[in-house]
């Protein structure tokens, strides 16, 4: 989908064809989703590693709309593949461990049967009698593939843009054959958009004269000015503004010397020029006509409500990743995906990973220090044995008490958690909590953290973390449906106070919030004594214009505020942490740090 | 540029001539700015009012690309105006007090002479042969037509997208006759986003083969498919991706039934494919691509300097309008312009329209109450004789002594700064502070503002307001741009304390601070004896979860940071607001509210 993806391949395939790509033809009908059958079809597809004797490490890789099956070298001398930078041996996608498998798309121009394949009815190619095929008859045709190479289950799918659709179509044709799913970059159904970019471009390609009805091969030109235009608008969606911006401010009038009579006043236009023309020297118009339409239809409902009956049968755990400056795909398309899997307790991690390269970022190598550690920490969970527990990777302790104090505070959490429970930890950070509560029987565990770096942490530790801002980020989840939900040492960071906690107890059927005590005797004496803005003392370490606090209360003004709001107070602890251990008397004078466990009044606890 | 501009009316209009245009033609040959010459040129326009005896009350209005003279009815019969929300009696815009002339732009097809006019010297149309004309050739016929109108000066240039180039260009070229700006939804050059998709307009154009070199004209068909194309990659991009969402996903597969072949799967698809037809019918294609490159071809610099130097002869009071979900001229781009304008010390009042509508926004009813009213008020006071002060609206005082305590604060905080001092006020609100400076000798003022309704009650005031969150909000501001740079009430609120305390002290040469002293008497007891969180005595009334106050300092506090970083206190006042009077004795504990004047060590005071 990116220019960096083929430009530097394009004259080598076309001097020679791909070394590596295999194909097998099913000769029975395959019948589609729309009506109508293709009588016979050939899937090319290349494979790196090797098949484990228990058939358990297949990961999928379902590429985007102008890909193929080379979606990584061979070997040194190979060709670059367009996702070289995921699948190989060491990267994410480890192909010393995985057997991967990447084929064409049904309806492309790389091997697999399209549009300008020969129709056997007639002995010439399909042209624009090639039937509507949709992601389902894609997907259809990647199982028929596994079933050939022995695959009953694939440990994961794979796949950005359209081929996150083809991810998502898994789950909801065979969830059962599905271990875990990465989606980047991609959406439930395209917005509109996006959908209009689509039908623009189709409508460049459909109204060329030299479309001739889809009849144009053979013929000395094809639709070429429609087809360059189409990948042209495509392009300019496949980037940011920000990233238009630095490639083509410094030398905006001075266009390359192309050979093409495109463009001469705006060096963006010689690039939008020299990629359509590229571009149609090596894809097919009416391939091009069909994987966009494929992608235009396939919609997993456009309410909270049908986007979850849709996925409710996936038994995968899920990976979404989305990229900030996408705005063809944009993050809250992944947050909707996420939200669904929220709404049916589906194990899933979501991150909206900051970037400025817009939709092709899951191609490019500027983000992938981050996001594609996040895979690689996924997949690598996903291949240890079920039931076993992950490792743990702990950080080392910090250099100040604080992490004493820190560790004081979770020990009294974690034993008021009774066993089993299911617990939402509210900015969880690297999972800490989380990962403490795992090494005892437990149920449903997910944290929520706005900390690129903390989620991939979290992801780390085999954890379940939801990329979101607290203030409104629990709108997903239902009424009671956690058994307890856990904001530890967050409550002086949050703007929203009354919003967070009003959603903890609606969300949790308990909840436990830990925060500093603003009353405590020495901050106190700060203040009157010293005249000084209390600080430095347990989790108030920061000055007054530097921290990251912005809320101060005491155990009294929580009591309050709890009354006030009509929030019953099941259970409250006071801790010394200067001095480790519990206050029993005056705990708004000798506690520095509170636990109180809350519900809503009213609620049976 | 927006479909409700036009739609409505089309038809009409082929059936009936706009029966309000005039024209004059100019015999004389007009040299264009990138070579050639036009034999003769015919200026098609409208006008609206009275022009004053003192021709003093002159609003030219730039149209748009696809826009033209009939900027608003004339009478009630009238068929409507592009922009009636804007112009006409009583309107921000009043046609009763202003005399208002829009022309058809230069190298247009509604009357003044384009591509599709008589080329003297071949007798048929230009087609191709028209030559290209920029934004500063279609400014200088618009001179021409105040010239034979009778009028030397603008009261004010007013104009959006492609029209706010023109008015930008009138400040460059002819800034003596221009008192007023307001340039809505518009930008110094094009993003290389908005580029490439004018780019792949005009390719889709020129390379119809219907075009037949530009000279269709007479022809049964002419470059129509391309145009439509060019025109709905246009109206994708006028249109937010909310407003997309929230027109076409009710109905996404029930396209409209329209008498078009272009799209039967989307609506979305139904209702670009009628947009493209409708202009097709009613614009030319030739003209399209001359205004097009026009625009595309403006450029008043790509770096700050550049930009400020483009702007350095402009004379005029400017309002600057963006609209945040404009991406096709973002907001950041105007704010350029404003950066530019700051930078010669430009009166300047700048607003982010908070809008969901994109680009279109300028046209559209949806957020017009807010930035209708500031054009309103902004013409408003250029109006005014010059030199006479304009009147001060003052809001009603709350209900509470809290502005009893903000009107003592000012008090002392007017007689700080010397008369003839040029002020900053970051945070200004309303605009209180700086219109009571206003009433005695003063130099430059200017607000800092981050809510759109205060801003538009400074723009009411005739105060110069710049939207932005002071977070990083002194960027443009040279050092020691000001006298005095005023923080009153603000810190407590402020994020990014030492960078905005640093910024201040970089722009102005004395900088005054005010701020709620924590260490006040009742507040250090609430905390000490009642173990409270220290609130409701004077600025800290709000409950510690729901304050907008996230910063907490004592005067000692400020002291500290003052010595830390290297700032010297030159002044400091404690006030006790309860009681009405100045402290002078142990000010930490006997102030509630503190004003500190400082400035940087070393710096002349």
């Amino acid at each position: 989908m990116s220019e960096n993806t083929f430009e530097s391949s394009d004259s080598a395939r076309h001097a020679k064809p791909l070394r590596h790509v295999q194909s097998v033809t099913y000769q029975e009908p395959l019948p589609l989703e729309l009506g109508g059958s293709l009588s016979s079809v050939t899937v090319a597809f290349e494979t790196y590693g090797k098949l484990s004797a228990a058939r358990d490490n297949a990961v999928l890789i379902c590429h985007a709309i102008s890909g193929d099956s080379h979606v990584a070298r061979h070997d040194p001398e190979d060709d670059p593949g367009w996702w070289d930078i995921l699948v190989g041996p060491e990267k994410p996608v480890d192909t010393n461990r995985f057997f991967v498998v990447c084929p064409n798309l049904l309806g492309g121009c790389r091997g697999t049967t399209g549009p300008g394949s020969i129709n056997p009815a007639s002995g010439k190619p399909y042209g624009r009698d090639f039937p509507t095929v949709t992601i389902r008859d894609m997907v259809e045709v990647q199982r028929k593939l596994l079933d050939h190479l022995g695959i009953a289950q694939l440990l994961a799918v794979v796949g950005g843009s359209i081929g996150g659709h083809q991810a998502l179509a898994w789950n909801v044709h065979y969830p059962a054959q599905v271990r875990g799913t990465v989606a980047l970059a991609t959406s439930a159904r395209l917005t509109s958009q996006a959908l209009a970019f689509d039908v623009v471009g189709r409508n460049a390609i459909l109204r060329d004269p030299h479309f001739h009805g889809g009849q144009y091969y053979g013929r000395p030109q094809g639709p070429d000015v429609g087809l360059a235009l189409a990948r042209m608008i495509g392009h300019i969606t496949y980037l940011s503004r920000e990233a238009m911006t630095q490639k083509f401010e410094a030398d905006r009038l001075q266009p390359h010397d192309v050979a093409i009579e495109f463009e001469k006043t705006f060096s963006v236009g010689s690039y939008l020029g020299y990629q359509g023309t590229k571009f149609v020297e090596r894809f097919d118009a009416n391939s091009y006509l069909t994987l966009s339409l494929a992608m235009d239809l396939f919609d997993l409902g456009g309410t909270p409500g049908q986007l979850a009956a849709s996925l409710s049968a996936s038994r995968s755990r899920w990976l979404v990743l989305s990229f900030s400056s996408d705005w063809l795909f944009p993050p809250e398309q992944s947050r909707d995906i996420v939200n669904a899997l929220i709404a049916k307790a589906a194990p899933a991690s979501y991150c909206s990973v900051r970037s400025a390269c817009g939709h092709d970022a899951f191609l490019l190598p500027d983000d992938f220090a981050r996001y594609g550690e996040m895979v690689r920490a996924f997949l690598d969970n996903l291949a240890t044995l079920p039931g076993a527990a992950a490792p743990v990777k702990d950080e080392p302790p910090g250099p100040t008490s604080i992490f004493h104090a820190r560790r004081l505070d979770y020990d009294r959490i974690v034993e008021l958690i009774p066993a089993g429970a299911s617990v939402l930890d509210l900015g969880c950070g690297t999972g800490r909590l989380l990962a403490r509560l795992k090494q005892k029987p437990h149920g449903r565990l997910v944290g929520i953290e706005l900390d690129e770096l903390k989620i991939l942490a979290a992801i780390r530790r085999d954890l379940d973390v939801i990329h979101a801002d607290l203030n409104g980020g629990l709108r997903a989840f239902a009424d009671q449906e956690f058994d307890c939900v856990v904001l530890s040492q967050t409550l002086q960071a949050v703007q929203d106070v009354q919003g967070v906690i009003a959603d903890m107890l609606r969300v949790g059927r308990t909840c436990i919030v830990s925060f500093p005590n603003l009353a405590y005797g020495p901050l106190r004496r700060m203040l009157s004594e010293e005249g000084r803005a209390p600080r430095s003392y347990g989790w108030l370490r920061d000055k007054w214009y530097d921290t990251r606090d912005i809320r101060f209360l005491s155990i009294a003004d929580f009591e309050e505020f709890c009354r006030e709001q009509e929030i019953r107070i099941d259970r409250q602890i006071a801790l010394n942490t200067e001095v480790g251990h519990e206050i029993l008397q005056d705990a708004n004078l000798n506690a520095d740090l509170a636990i109180f466990v809350i519900s809503r009044s009213g609620a049976i606890a």
